[in-house]
């Protein structure tokens, strides 16, 4: 192990970039050093990479950072009092880092923490050789685990908080939005015995990913009113629905698609305030449940043991493998909307 | 029993209403006559004597209708197959008429019931000397509770579904809105333990209504912004809000004041769709329940033992009581929002 | 439509029962006469044939009865009052025959009904070419579902109420008892997204039925003791377990092996008392779940759901079919327990 | 601060301990050293005294030990890397402390952690002068808490787990055995919303506890067998039933007394293995909850809040107060079941 390390860091404001040499982090206390040998690229590290207004504001005060929060890898170095990993593990990390002390730590519900700070985001992240995180937050994997499926499984992670809602056995379930979660969703969604697994997605490459983990019926909204072939599909409307695409207009959808006494479970963040129709969601006594993060350890263990055990397989949803040097690909690839899941094979 | 009845009849589109002297009704195959002995008014009923666009499209083609659904009274008379009462029965209706055939039906959420008809909206109602219901929709009351509760039943229902939408006991709760239900829902957060209850009313007159049912703290959002206020208070937030009023500012502001990972129970339908803040629910993991009608029979279950047992105490809010045919002093009084629930005694 | 039709009639106490020409049952006020394709026997109808103590006790005074209530049919007439149903439609029925009235009912917890009556026990039943029961117990079947499963959907809704007592996603299971009902738990684990699932049962005819149905791991607790074999397949013990079996041995093993903090659900009927070590449970804080029934109509939706999508396979379990006067051997083949579910072919 | 200090310490097998002088502790790594303000004396305290065959097994091997767990004080230093408290904090303490790592604790079901270490009983206790324990075992006191009442929200922390299995807001509810958690409860089950509370216990002086702190019905199982009685006063039975006594008469009279479809929580410790009737358990679908400890930390959460804005109120139950030297006389007292909880006032 030598002194500096590559690294991705988005070194000023505005579009970009830089892949750059930089000191390999020193693990601080309680914290392990985990040399990364697979990482992912998340759309929140597209949106740092484009500079959109989130990024702006979250990150302006705090350039340059090394991006990235998705990873897996070998613990090379443990910092004072880190416990519960040795050197040499296989981990994968959960990315948010929390406080424990306030009201939602208290009450068990780490993914709304008050005072969470994210990897590549609210410090440097993972696209890189090493990383220093919490030891706390590394989470063990089985060693036949592939690192292109260990390093997803943080965005995995979304999915299966979102697809538990509330039981899917025996359900109709529509999800909107055939991104990498929304794609994995899918796979979830069968896992946890869904009886018919509609999706909705305008891209057509994407709408492919959702029948490759188990679909049953696409829907391109663009060409068909989705509350119309919802209903020619159903009769009364779908159970439930995973909003994974945070669209205005999937959101309403998802409205107008769900049986009264459905619910729905909301990941996709709409890119404003939005007009909204409460009184269809209220007279239908509809259950919204705003979802964010992964609930600590729940979600990991289950989605752990549905890979284990071969209940799932999100490879289909990994549709490029890039390597570290070539993650601008990655992101281009990102803005045409022509791929699932790019990872990045660091080691 | 003569021929005909007293009825409070909405003849005719328009503002208003007529005190008419109409057939007593014959109760049809599994229905009951029931002599009224109180009823009271409901924002519904309000609606469709002010005429508003909604009674307009929903009663337009239905008229001469009796109005009035909340009431209780004296089985007078069964007709053909009518079970589960009995002649001399004292009892008080679940006004929602269910089809029990229905996918909500099947799965015991008859509150939203795909086939619902109301009495009072879709058939002739209670302001009237006698009302003919189905019999399975009568609910039997202890002998000694009094008319005035036993006809404000029904909307102490819609209270008790919204604040049992999750256990309350030892959570801080704010409630907006205190119309009749509002500040029943307060009476209702308070018996079932909740430890400190904040509400928020910009009519004054209804405020100290809250105060009455049990509210701990008073706020006034006309003059003190209501989430500055509740941070005040709480620091980080309610842990539930029951959003009773249906204004766009309060269903915000209801989202802003809850602490990350609360809830929020809805049930006052806002006037339209509305621009509303999704990022900030789906941030904070908000679960938000539409809620609308009661749960039967849970719902009626908890309540009239919370009233027979003395832990519920509704007769703060019955703050008018007149004669039938004085009807629209009470629709005065709701127009000028200078009472709480107004009572009409029948017989 | 003759006026007689063949029943297999218990006459007598003690062990038999016989195949009689008994008249055409004639629909009472909402009921439905329905022609039997198909029905199947229970270890219930195996008790009363041998006829046990509880047989004595429940159906002594009763003889002459006609036996059985797992079916499947056409409805051939209706008696007044009946709703729901047409002549000519494929039905199943659920065999509790429930009073809507009791405080059980009134909580739509059904299955749990005060004054419940069932088919075939306290009743006549559908060992016939007909049976005559109350239009609102049935349940309608997707034309193609082949008559041997729609019959199976009785016991089958006790695998599905049982293994749906708590979400089994992503968690170890174990099944004790493959009996039917056992084994077709298992395949509503496997549907329900366990990760993984252990069996237990001592008759290797039936183990097998087991790995059939989807389990990962078959032991025979004759020849090794459960919680050792458990303990070194997982560890700490499995998250679940589904108590088909009754047996008190099994019960207590079944404590011994799960998890803290996981679940028993006991849907078998241990043969008396017996002795329970209660701190075992109460440390672990263990929830344990008595089992009786189909939930309505929660149950039949979602199990006919995962049988019209395909998510679910129980024909392993179905291994042995008959015509209808041959129902004796089926009989003796439980005897014998070298049988899963037995079908009696009837028209 | 000296060196030395007052400690209640068990030296030896047999009933009995002793008031010795012994160093004061020294706070290891995250732990805090707490002034004792007062302490109070648990049946567990009372079985080590009487050196019962559990407290043979389990703390033979271990003695010399200082006793007692329930407490409150000052924190007065901190050991190296202890967070979250200062010295001067106003402190209670959980009193199992939790390894974080095995799949409980995984699982945030702390209650049952494999690992758990219970002050008093697998270390030194805080039957004396100081204490030393983890930092993150301490909850925060508002300064106007009286010692005693924060001493003993420890065993009230079990009665709020215990009470909270399931809401009780209008359930008619039974509480066997009056001991200091059982009266605890039935103020907790007043405060969660009760309709009515039946309490029941042999001894007459714990009976009255029951009424003090709320109780609607006082049943002395001595004198009416149980079960006729609340058949007598509730028709077809309770809904739910907290059972703190462990005695296998007032478990089994749970079952008989319990409506079907209800639920009993079972906190008391049966003595050895039991004679127990599953099939009436099963048969009325009865959900049976083995609860131990709190959990962490909602149960302290809620119970911090009722207490705070005085919806709760449990010095009816703190029936004696003595100095710590006098601490014989409060387990003579319990001997004799002469009182409820007996408060040791330290400093």
């Amino acid at each position: 192990m030598g002194e500096t390390m590559r690294a991705i860091v988005k070194t000023a404001p505005g579009r970009g970039a830089e892949l750059q040499e930089v000191p390999i982090p020193v693990p601080g206390p309680g914290e392990a050093l985990v040399r990364v040998k697979a990482t992912s690229i998340c759309g929140t590290d597209h949106h740092i990479w484009e500079w959109n207004p989130w990024a702006e504001k979250r990150l302006g005060p705090r350039l340059p950072q090394t991006m990235g929060h998705e990873f897996c890898g070998i613990v090379e170095a443990l910092g004072p009092g880190a416990e519960g990993v040795q050197i040499g593990d296989y981990v994968s990390a959960e990315t948010h880092i929390v406080c424990h002390t306030c009201p939602a730590c208290r009450r068990n519900q780490y993914q709304v923490c008050l005072n969470t700070s994210i990897l590549g985001v609210d410090r440097d992240g993972c696209f890189a050789d090493y990383i220093a995180v919490p030891a706390e937050n590394l989470w063990h994997n089985p060693p036949d685990l592939p690192p292109d499926v260990a390093s997803a499984q943080e965005p995995l992670g979304n999915a299966v908080h979102t697809a538990l809602a509330e039981p899917l056995i025996g359900r109709r379930v529509l999800v909107t939005g055939m991104g990498p979660i929304g794609a994995m969703s899918v796979g979830v969604a069968r896992a946890a015995g869904a009886a018919q697994i509609l999706v909705s997605e305008p891209n057509p490459y994407r709408l492919e990913l959702g029948a490759k983990m188990g679909a049953d019926v696409l829907i391109n909204p663009a060409e068909t009113p989705l509350p119309e072939r919802v209903a020619e599909l159903t009769g009364d409307g779908v159970d439930a629905v995973l909003e994974m695409s945070g669209h205005p207009r999937a959101i309403s959808d998802a409205v107008a698609c769900v049986i009264p006494g459905g619910h729905i479970a909301q990941l996709g963040l709409p890119p404003d305030t939005m007009e909204f129709d409460l009184n269809e969601l209220i007279f239908k006594g509809i259950r919204f449940y705003g979802i964010v993060g992964r609930r600590l350890w729940e979600t990991w263990d289950v989605m752990s043991r549905l890979l284990a055990d071969g209940r799932l397989d999100i490879t289909p949803v990994l549709t490029h493998s890039f390597g570290l040097e070539e993650w601008a690909e990655g992101m281009e690839l990102m803005d045409a909307g022509l791929c699932g899941k790019v990872v990045l094979t660091v080691s």
